[in-house]
């Protein structure tokens, strides 16, 4: 586990069969040319991709031959959204959930480009998004813990004591990856731990019981579109903005509250990649700092909220956070009344261009 | 794992510190001879066992030599605690928690005999009781849920976006132990499933987040008797009683609400112990179907019970709780007004076998 899969290695662990490849999309934040993928070629080439170039958008982003793609960069967006671009953060990963709002496909797969495939214990190469549909295509069971964690899983079940009308579970809407080799740690953690490898692999997934806020990771993450896409917003972060490195954090806040409210399930766990660089802690800490002392009154704010009943969809249960946030959360910095019309734009950005999304949360069904 | 560790396995694997010896005592309820103990010899044999004896109290029960330990049939169970008594179970694993009470140790350790040395991936046989001790010696995150799982352990660390409020963590008062080989499931999962086996070895300790209820399993638990011990009581069970089986569950509901109340933590993962015999699911059924039922309502019920501010001991919460139970559960079944009557019968027999806990719950420190 101290060194990611070679690419044969991935070809040789790598199933003739790609689950969902017409049902998945695969989005791509980067300033880089995509040499990573050679590493994911097994894995990625039958899915498609949605590239979202941050920084300059001149510069020519070079993608390995034989994928399929489409590549948006700030003149795209600032074309396809117009004024409501303005929602999409500029120079930060955050960027990322524009791919989100143009896929037309049913499921997300989200990926940093320094990520590799790992290796499980054994020295097999993880195939990542397989075990991402996995969890995605089976139930959570938030509302009472499984102390053999995913009863979904095989061999595994609910253990004595497990009420049985909890049993059938709810639908995942969430599937939150983890990372082998250099650990997703904040800024201050890196500066006292620099030398810190995660090499502990956990054979587990599971549901993050309702109620419980987590840390949600964009590096290796996957959703169900339909059923929490309009909550995934990232959040105005990079250029112009006062904070970095929390539009992860803050879509996880508010997809999980939401998933609560809805009855989804939220899973953890499973699948590993391997993160191969640290990011600068310097830099880090320049962009943190304000989160770190922010985040002592905002998650708070997340374990208190609560949504009215007749929020019934993603869309009203956003606006109603957004609410709440400007409410709430505006007198802590002028931020966050920023932030919460920018919440705001998203969800009328997501439903002009996912109309019949829109449809359903206007109740028109079917 | 598909077998449990040999003796010089478990030898080989022994260190030669065996910590809180003089702080822990192990409790096993038993009705047969205690061979089991030769395989855990290199682990055990040090601490002090308190062996509580079910059944005919006129069967010798043979444990092999050179065990330091104390030993209580129903007899002495009887002369002990008198009419007070009647709170222990008879013919049923419930009785264990008459060893909780009449322990003079800061730490129990409680396991079954028919529970041997596991081995972890590597094959190396796992000591059970020195994780049990790090698990309960080093603090619980149960406020906020942490992906990389225990932050306490070697190499790991609370990730990005964990508060750095909530990163002292709080005392751990309760350390849950997994089974490799028979997994501990219900009599109709047993029936469904009579070949499964947990050959899963996930390498993790993890919080039980606050508000989230949990199975307990009595059969490789450990729990720190100054923090949590009063609420420790394994019900009404076995001969005379609707119910079986449940003794464990029961216990775990309780401790969990009132480790939140208290604001201590529950950890559940890590170690694993190998369970060598499935128990017969006809009988197991019997024992059950009453509890299989009652469950539906009974965690409803903890889910929702509040206990008042004034409720700053574990004496206090617990009586608190009988009443509760009676209030509410006395109407599913008149079982329940009598183990809320049992429940209260324990704390005043805990409190005279225990003078000095007694006083610090009324309020006398020091």
């Amino acid at each position: 586990m101290n060194e990611p899969a070679s690419r044969t290695e991935a070809a040789i662990a790598a199933t003739p069969e790609h689950r969902l490849k017409d049902e998945l999309d695969i989005v791509i934040p980067t300033i880089r040319n995509l040499d990573f993928l050679e590493m994911w070629r097994p894995f990625f080439q039958p899915y498609h991709l949605i590239i979202v170039q941050d920084g300059d958008p001149l510069r020519t982003i070079k993608v390995p031959n034989g994928f399929d793609y489409e590549l948006y960069n700030r003149n795209d967006i600032n074309r396809i959204l117009g004024p409501k671009a303005s929602c999409i953060s500029f120079k930060d990963s955050a960027c990322r959930c524009f791919g989100y709002m143009v896929s037309r496909k049913k499921y997300i797969f989200t990926i940093d480009d320094d990520c590799f495939v790992a290796k499980d214990p054994t020295g097999k190469a993880i195939n990542a998004l397989e075990q991402h549909i996995k969890n995605l295509l089976s139930p959570s069971a938030p509302f009472f813990f499984n102390t053999l964690y995913d009863p979904f899983a095989d061999g595994a079940d609910f253990v004595r004591g497990y009420p049985f009308s909890l049993r059938e579970g709810v639908p995942t809407a969430v599937s939150h990856g983890l990372w082998l080799n250099i650990p997703d740690y904040d800024a201050p953690t890196q500066l006292v731990k620099p030398l810190e490898r995660n090499t502990r692999y956990v054979n587990a997934v599971l549901s993050i019981p309702k109620g419980t806020l987590f840390p949600m990771c964009g590096m290796n993450l996957a959703f169900d579109r339909r059923l929490i896409g309009p909550a995934m917003y990232f959040g105005l972060m990079g250029e112009g903005q006062p904070i970095g490195r929390y539009d992860d954090m803050w879509a996880g806040w508010c997809i999980k509250v939401i998933c609560d409210h809805l009855g989804l399930g939220v899973k953890t766990g499973l699948p590993y990649i391997y993160h191969s660089k640290a990011s600068n802690p310097f830099v880090n800490l320049r962009k943190e700092y304000k989160g770190i002392y922010w985040q002592e009154e905002i998650i708070p704010f997340f374990q208190q909220v609560v949504l009215p009943k007749d929020c019934t969809t993603v869309q009203k249960c956003y606006v109603h956070l957004a609410k709440q946030v400007k409410e709430k959360l505006g007198k802590l910095d002028p931020y966050f009344d920023k932030l919460a019309e920018a919440m705001v734009t998203w969800i009328q950005a997501w439903d002009e261009l996912n109309p019949s999304s829109a449809a359903l949360s206007n109740g028109k069904r079917g």
